[in-house]
Parts: C-alpha cells; structure tokens; sequence
C-alpha cells in the first residue's frame, strides 16, 4: 500500500512537471513573439492554450483520484494538496502567457517601439523563476524554493522601474500611447508570473517544512501592487 | 462518522462563509475610499489585510485535518477540494482590495479626477458576483453559479471600455497621466475580482455536479486579457 501511493505521487510529480514545462515554453513563445514581432509566434502560443487547461483538468482529476483511493496523511497528503495547488497557479502563467501572445499580436501590427528596459530580461528572471519552484517541487529542496521567494523581489523592481520607464515614454511621444498602454500590460502579466512562482515556491516550503510562509512578507503591502 | 464529517463540513462552509464576508468588506471599503477620497479608511482596508490572510490559513489547515481524520471520498472529497480553492481565491480578492485601496491612497492625494464610466457599478457587479459564488456554495446551488459565470461577462466588458475612455481623458489632460494610469490599475483589480468570482462559481459546479466547467468559455481568450 505505501510503496503504491508512492508510485502514485511520482506519477503526479512528473504530470505536474510536464505541465510545468509545456507552461515554460509557452511563456518562453510569448516573449519571443513580442520582441520579434511574430505574429505567427503569438497565434501559435493562444492556440497551444486549450492544451494547458486539458492537462490542468487530468491533473486535478488525478489528484481527486489518489486522495480517494489512498486516503494519504501527513507528508503525503500535504503534497498531493500542494501539488493540487501549484496545478492552479501554472494553468494561470498559462493564461498569462496568452494575454502577453496577445499585447504581441497587437503590437506586430504598430509601428515598432523602442523601450530602454528590457522585457527579455526580465522575462528571463520570470521564467528561472517558474524553473526553479518546479526543481524545488521534484527536489523536495525548500533552500531553492526560498530562493526563489527572495527573485520575486527583483522582478517586482523591475515591473516599478518599467511604470515610470513607460510613462516617460507616453509624455515623449503621446501619439503612441495605446502601444505604450499594451507594454504596461505585458510588463504587468510577467510581474504575476514571479508571483505565480512564488506561490509555488511557497507550497513547496509547506508540503516540505510544513511552515505556512505565505504572508510572512507581505504583512502591509500586497504581492501584486501594480 | 458520517454525521461527524458532515458536521465538519458544515463548520468548514462556515468558515469560509465568515473569510468571505470580511473580503467583501474590504473591497467595499476600498472602493469607498476611492471613491470619496478617504485615506483613512484606504489605511483601514491595507491594515485589515493581515487578519484575512490568517483566516486563509486557517481555513486551510482545518481543511486539511478534515482530509486527514476522515478520509473523505465522492462529493464530500470534491466538497473540501472545493473549499481549498475557494479559500486560495478568496484570499487574493483580499489582495486585490489593498491593491486598490494603494491607488486610492495615491488619488486622494492628486486633484480629483473626473471619470464618466462609473467605478461604483463596476464594484456593485463584481461585489454581486462574489456574493452570488458564495451563496452558490452555501446553498449549492448550481444555477446561481452558472448566473455567476455569466456576469463575469458584463466586468470584461466595463474593463474594455474602461481602457478606452481613459486612454481619451490621458489624450485630453496628459498632465494628469500618473493618476489616470492609477485609476486604469484599479479598473483592472475589479476586473481580476471578478475572474475569482468566477473561478469559485466554476469550483461550486464542480463540486455539484462532479463536472469541470472551467476552460469551456475561454478557448481562444484568455480569461484576464487586460
């Protein structure tokens, strides 16, 4: 019996780890269809979402299913929770991704806009973020989910630096405000992917440690300020 | 045992009843405090945020137990799932209301702002919609959460024009950029409110009628496309 739900839960691990990374290349499409302009790209991106929400479903329905069969306790059932959880929160980078694929598409079809910050950078913090709560998950290692807690910090510096950045911009050329808007929105979406990896990270330290960390940080301030 | 579980099943809805009521409040505070330029009561709401996070916490710990202790199976398993993630969105409309409570702390500050689309409607419909989920889920009721599902429809479609009309008054006053990029912020905070009352309306049918009904709208758009 405890070796099965072990079998059980590695089977889950690599469910969720194989979400993790059809999430990861589908971020990965959107960024690169903003920058390069590729509208193709970005159609490719929205299209490959009805994919994520099948393998979110199966993947919830799997979980339902070993708590039923299995009746876990403790470490096990935290994880299957935590598991359950960190599911939602990549079927929402999912979204995510969709939204950014769409500012791109947008944006393709306007002239292009030169903005000193670096959406690739910071998408790039975003997306090792993502990486490393999923290696965290499968590791079972919570000093690398803490690590990930403490990257939130830069993207959300990043995502403040990028509101003045882009107000500058509007108050320089006027003219392309909606295009500037659409960047705000992007700079936005990648700024809750870090936060949607930091749940995850947080889940990890939980199923791990058993602490609850979530709000330790935050006291006075809300994740997503912008 | 039956009777036991059903017992702390009803002290689960009720917890979560309670969690849902103090959320409410906040964002109808925050609201408030936009609107009538009230940094008091915006202080208010940021200062209250704490306490709904411990509830989150709570609700899930005794979820949790009640998963351990009695190995729930079918519609009670689905039931305390349910919960979980009820609680997880519950916990981020409370965010969602220091979010906005932030910008109104910034506006009262500034020159008063004169917007023709109306805020307070928009927080009515997404301050119904909370309510209407968390009736569906006391009552189970799985019509009121279909209801749900389709007012979320009417905040997307304030939040559109919400981008439009202001992305006008930015054309006319661009002075006064800061505040109205504040004010865009909040539109789509509501907008996001709305999305968790949806989400929690999809998990109440889930729970009812054993089928997942999320995805089954959003297929080629994402659901927060703001």
């Amino acid at each position: 019996m405890s070796r099965h739900i072990e079998r059980e839960i590695e089977k889950l691990k690599r469910e969720i780890l194989a979400l993790g990374a059809v999430v990861e290349e589908s971020l990965h499409n959107a960024v690169s269809a903003l920058e390069r302009r590729d509208p193709e790209l970005a159609r490719q991106t929205i299209d490959g979402d009805p994919a994520i929400d099948q393998m979110e479903v199966d993947v919830e329905e799997n979980c339902l299913k070993v708590l039923a069969l299995h009746q876990p306790v403790a470490r096990d059932l935290r994880l299957i929770i935590a598991i359950l959880k960190i599911n939602n929160d990549l079927e929402r980078v999912g979204d995510l991704a969709v939204n950014i694929a769409e500012r791109a598409l947008f944006l393709a079809t306007r002239e292009k806009i030169e903005i000193p910050l670096d959406f690739v950078h910071m998408a790039d913090v975003a997306k090792k973020m993502l990486k490393k709560s999923l290696d965290a998950l499968v590791g079972e290692d919570p000093a690398l989910a803490h690590e990930v807690c403490r990257m939130d910090d830069e993207v959300d510096a990043i995502n403040r630096e990028m509101y003045g950045v882009i107000q500058g911009a509007i108050r320089k050329q006027p003219e392309r405000l909606e295009s500037l808007i659409h960047l705000l929105s992007v700079s936005r979406h990648l700024e809750r992917v870090g936060d949607s990896a930091t749940n995850i990270a947080e889940d990890v330290i939980y199923m791990i440690e058993g602490v609850i960390v979530r709000h330790k940080v935050e006291k006075y301030q809300a994740r997503d300020s912008s």
